[in-house]
């Protein structure tokens, strides 16, 4: 189902010095399938996050949250692991769901032969069912028995739910007489509409970034791009993008106005971004993949609202599904976006190379046949052009089919 | 496909004396259906609207709000007719638009003798199509034809669109001596998500109301009604909701605060919710109609604004449409909601009679058996209780299917 999706191919996976995974089955909700995740880190790293705004954070979150936090407080103490589970999302859990969650930690951190403090836990899965932590701490030592760098392709496997395909890629960038290598998983496929990061996305690095530095760089990375899309509007209570700076090489970004910085974070918004698109192309039912781009806007924000109004329509998404060029339906998702001091008279809008709407109505040399054209493609760029600023903003998305209804009603059984 | 629908029995639509209704087959979109109608008003007639908040607004409801806004300064220049025709949404039209809704509107001043500005025009349909307005002045003689004022029923098959059933209530109050009569029309069945207004609602009443105290009475009734309503969250660019006071008896409310007005806004309300509810259960691919009532918060506008996260989040409407009680997906939507400083930690949900989720997270006692039982039935009340303030709000809305997948792929085809 997946929309042109650039299968990643294990052999290109690049290992990143100072980060090791190893996974396990731990039979959290099936049997049979990779469902837990341990990502060991070299002493040298420092890790940042972004979080799900949702308020109803799942409990991992909430810990992971706190760990990092006190991690960048007290120094000689960085985090050394992470552990993902798949199947459950130990979110509406309530104090249990804490105990669990707490629970994980201190046993990696056993096993480690560390601090408690100084692991995240990350679940995803079905919401408000109690995490069976017992089978999760049993599966712990088989996922540290195969600790290895050359894990990515299993581990973008052990994040999985209802992706049909695995998600990772690599980069490498040239930092002065530095190759630094960059290798990042995700996952998706529903509940996708991020709101400070994605359900889950995990990139390593071997550079060495202070906390400062690297907390700043994962903002500037997340707004463009696991911020920038969406499946279904819905928000998640797990979401999680964490960006790790293993510190094994002796390549240094320490400023961020520095050249070397804008190089790093060049490679690393062009690996997120593929990741991102990842997600929406083994977007829930998917068969198309849309990109919507607002342009002159009077701000950032106002071009993503209505970028957004036009992504999360079901309407808009429906026409998508049936390549029925029901365009009137774009203009019905602007309007509905709130800015209250819109004037559809300046509005243009355009489907790839075909230019439907001029001046807030249809344009006199629009034929259908054209629009007909662009929409039996399963790549579409729909711009709309605002007239009133100099601001733009971008958000992909993919279409509304009945498989994300059949996946949507048949998930937990 | 409709959810307990009250099919209305044509016999039981009362006549309201000022209002008569006359409708055509003006071939607008398709041949051989009702698409045109006319409702002619006594001249003694107050008329009040509330209209869609998008704002690529349709060109008929741009005139319909400037010729009210007329007909309130000028005495002597009441409304005189409503007309009405589906096929075509007139909206993303541009000038051609306007210029076609002021043709429509002159054309049937000339058939009633009176000014272009006493009509209101109003339109729904596809979106960007031009209107073929030619077909529509065409029509006009032989809807006016069958002006009467037992047309009630044909009046709300004349106005369907994708919907399934025709929708049309009565009521009768006694307001001192007089029974006075409401009857009213309305249509969905997609692009739901009233924002002041519904798709089109139309309600007559033969009382006589001053254009001030018709205005209040209006908003107050579609506070509790027509914008209680969502099918997929899409606010179209037409909706409008018109109440109509005929003159025609002698019972006159000239004060806001009397009893007789008072008891004029039970009945309007009852009957304005009936509509309402109607668009709901004849949603497009509805198998379910679903309460989302929000109790116990800080302010209305914030139970309304968890109420709709619920309402239109496809995750739950799926999940509801699969009689599957994965509950979890309430939390999402409830946290995704946009309450900043909301405490999850206090949050009950109950399904029906079924208590869910106690302070946040799951319920001790509460069984996955339980929620099967009510989930498998096709009205369903979700209570969430925010546990930090007074104020409650509730609102109604369906199921997202497979259906509507097909309805909306396939809708212009």
């Amino acid at each position: 189902m997946a929309v042109n999706f650039p299968l990643p191919i294990p052999s290109q996976l690049l290992p990143v010095p100072g980060i090791q995974l190893g996974f396990a089955q731990a039979g959290i909700r099936k049997a049979d399938r990779k469902d837990l995740l341990v990502m060991a880190l070299a002493p040298t790293a420092t890790v940042a996050g972004v979080f799900t705004l949702n308020r109803f954070c799942a409990a991992p979150v909430q810990v992971a949250k706190a760990h990092l936090a006190s991690a960048a407080l007290i120094s000689g103490m960085p985090i050394r692991a992470l552990v993902i589970n798949t199947g459950n999302a130990n979110a509406g859990t309530g104090l249990p769901g804490l105990v669990a969650a707490n629970s994980t930690c201190s046993a990696l951190a056993t096993l480690l032969n560390c601090e408690d403090s100084q692991i995240l836990p990350f679940s995803t899965g079905v919401i408000l069912e109690p995490l069976p932590v017992e089978r999760l701490i049993a599966g712990l030592p088989a996922a540290i028995e195969n600790l290895s760098e050359d894990n990515w392709y299993s581990a973008a496997e052990a994040i999985m739910t209802t992706d049909t395909q695995p998600k990772a890629a690599s980069r490498q960038v040239q930092i002065g007489s530095h190759t630094v290598t960059l290798t990042g998983i995700s996952k998706g496929a529903g509940m996708i509409m991020p709101n400070m990061a994605t359900m889950l996305g995990f990139i390593a690095m071997n550079v060495k970034v202070s906390q400062p530095v690297l907390d700043t760089m994962i903002r500037q990375v997340a707004e463009l791009s696991f911020n920038c899309i969406s499946i279904d509007g819905d928000t998640s209570t797990n979401d999680a993008f964490m960006l790790i700076a293993t510190g094994a090489s002796d390549c240094e970004i320490s400023d961020t106005e520095s050249s070397d910085y804008a190089a790093l974070v060049g490679a690393l918004s062009s690996l997120s971004q593929e990741l991102a698109k990842m997600i929406v192309r083994d977007g829930e039912g998917a068969t198309k993949f849309m990109t919507i781009q607002v342009e002159q806007g009077a701000s950032i924000p106002e071009c993503r609202q209505v970028a957004y109004s036009i992504a999360n329509s079901p309407l808009v998404k429906t026409a998508f599904f049936a390549s029925d060029p029901n365009l009137g339906r774009l203009l019905m998702a602007i309007g509905k976006a709130g800015i209250a001091d819109l004037d559809t008279g300046m509005i243009d809008v355009y489907l790839d190379d075909v230019w439907v709407v001029k001046h807030g109505g249809r344009h006199p040399d629009y034929q259908e046949s054209d629009g007909q054209r662009v929409m039996q493609q399963n790549e579409i760029l729909t711009r709309v052009v605002l007239a009133r600023g100099d601001a733009s903003a971008k958000v992909w998305t993919c279409d509304f089919s009945h498989d994300y209804v059949s996946i949507n009603a048949d998930y937990r059984s």
